[in-house]
């Protein structure tokens, strides 16, 4: 059976990554003989500069029909101005509440290979290995009401609200018990319980969910806490989960520890597995266009794509491992560069990967 | 005249930090001549397990009558199912916005005796010197509606409100602006703009605050990728102004990367400069009675309290040096020990700090 990719390059160095991405997915497919047809679409700053809307309908019908969706990274200072992610039926936000991927799977390894990249010391960071599960489609990001208003005094007021029912926690929290026991089995879940009542039912919604994976072992830890133990002793996670925005905070940390936040890949789930994949890095607009951006993020994302959402893992491991190979041999864009590697082009990275399959 | 000093020691470790510090207190209080009063009150678990409250009427009257406050910490696993915090006109929330204490002063400071504690490599870190400036009373701590509600579908639903109007943005913004004039001279102010309307016009009052200043450099950044680059290239940074939850967070990042969180002091101040002072880190009931735990942090909250609310600069340069003169001589309690040096008991510290004073 065919299975279709939606391409969205998006903006930035979105399309330059994507391009290298891409010719890595066309490789395995015919490698593997996957049977993957794939499409683009626009998305973002440059759907918005074309149709007026940065989430344009064709491209939120492709999304929905598709298997899986390939992003490369949206945004830049061009339309900082323009309330693209503001309201929250536009844009990328759009996509993922459309499309339902309240599950954002966000990995934070040290590639041994890039260990000096670390800002901090070798043994706290040393074969560092966590998943950070991040909420994606509710929270603060997406509560009612919202919005500035004008008070009796003329004075303006911004307002948002972060609100969760049960069932939002509930199927997080079975996405991290998931991921958990296919790892470390241990979820720790980030909420600010002694201050904001609906990290209260955060909190207690988690505590129900454990009863169904008592395989699985669940602590609870402060987001204040969090955030500084995340620099102190990471290695002590395996899985953490937690709401859109603490995630959001929490996870750029995390993936920042590792000095190669250009490495990682995420994923975004919905409830029947088909989902969205994008490096965790953003759209870099200081280097668009120069050719230097690192695409391993983007084809490690395609990896992710491959094992979660079309079945493919043998496809996964080979992408992964030949990853690893162009790293030991030494080849290294510019964000990673290290003294005694070659620093290469991204078209030269996309090469190595592609000669390493 | 007199100054009157309300100490709270509270809970955990903060009784026995706090005697120190008030040694500390009335050493110099008899060597300057200061004239300062103090008396205690309870405050936290132990008010509660003695009056039935967190925050007795008695010790809020106190607390409103003082000129400063020394609070030792509050908070442990015997009261963690109290609700204790919850409810913004308990406890210690009730008394920063009673007291209207809105302006948080964060350092994070790496002391160079203290550089290898660090998780961060040296390169990344030395001659750290940020300030976290975090608004304290008001944003989702204390937004109205919040709470647990039933849905019609029976479930249930946690929500809290984030709101900030026009004048509690520019009164913490000028906060921030006053202390970058006496330091760098530069402020970033730290929203998630993208996103939260309340945010958006967070931006707005902090560029009209800033023209104001016209002598202080304004730049604005994203609370995710302020959690990297907290990460990545602390330095960056002179001072960081955020509203009361992204601040929390990201000060005890910040507080963490010196690898001292025993080492840092807070100010939290109302329009007038009174103010009350604490340690950054918490009551750390683990290891509370014990006698190990770093009285450092109180005392140079004291240094503090003493610079900013009781008009004695020389008295808390004097604190900064003798702290300063203990950790040269080799001293560390447990939590910064470090080889060749000798770890000493919470009572050998402030032993130490009176002799150098
Ligand atoms: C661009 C922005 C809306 C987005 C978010 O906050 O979710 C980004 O920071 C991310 O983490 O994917
Ligand atoms: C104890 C808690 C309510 C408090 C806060 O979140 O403000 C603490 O974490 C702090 O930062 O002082």
């Amino acid at each position: 059976m065919t299975k279709n990719v939606l391409v969205l390059p998006g903006d930035g160095i979105g399309p330059e990554i994507v391009a290298q991405a891409v010719r890595v997915l066309d490789a395995v497919n015919e490698q593997f003989s996957l049977n993957i047809k794939h499409e683009s679409a626009l998305v973002g700053g440059s759907a918005y500069d074309e149709t007026g809307s940065p989430l344009p309908e064709e491209t939120l019908a492709k999304a929905k029909a598709a298997d899986a969706i390939l992003l490369g990274a949206v945004g830049g200072p061009k339309w900082d101005k323009l309330d693209m992610y503001v309201r929250p039926e536009k844009g990328l936000l759009g996509l993922r509440s459309n499309l339902e991927l309240f599950s954002n799977l966000r990995p934070a390894i040290l590639y041994p290979q890039l260990a000096e990249a670390s800002s901090l010391k070798p043994e706290i960071v040393a074969g560092l290995d966590i998943l950070i599960v991040r909420e994606l489609t509710g929270g603060i990001y997406f509560g009612q009401p919202r919005g500035i208003r004008t008070l009796e005094n003329g004075e303006r007021e911004g307002f948002n609200t972060y609100v969760y029912n049960e069932s939002e926690i509930r199927r997080i929290g079975r996405s991290a018990f998931e991921a958990a026991r296919q790892r470390g089995k241990r979820v720790c879940s980030i909420d600010k319980s002694n201050v904001l009542e609906v990290t209260v039912l955060w909190k207690e919604i988690m505590e129900e969910v454990a009863k169904e994976y008592p395989d699985v072992e669940l602590t609870h830890m402060l987001v204040d806490n969090a955030a500084m133990q995340l620099v102190r002793a990471p290695k002590q996670f395996d899985v953490m989960v937690t709401g859109n925005m603490f995630g959001d905070i929490l996870s750029d940390a995390a993936a920042m520890l590792t000095g190669s936040i250009g490495m990682l890949p995420s994923a975004s789930l919905n409830a029947e597995g088909r989902g969205m994949y994008e490096p965790c890095h953003g759209s870099a607009p200081d280097i668009a266009g120069q050719g230097i951006a690192n695409p391993l993020a983007t084809i490690l994302s395609v990896a992710m794509m491959l094992r979660y959402s079309l079945d493919a893992k043998d496809a996964a491991d080979a992408i992964e491992a030949a990853v690893s190979k162009v790293l030991d041999l030494g080849l290294r864009t510019s964000d990673i560069a290290s003294k005694g590697c070659e620093t290469v082009s991204t078209q030269a990275m996309g090469d190595a990967v592609l000669a390493a399959l």
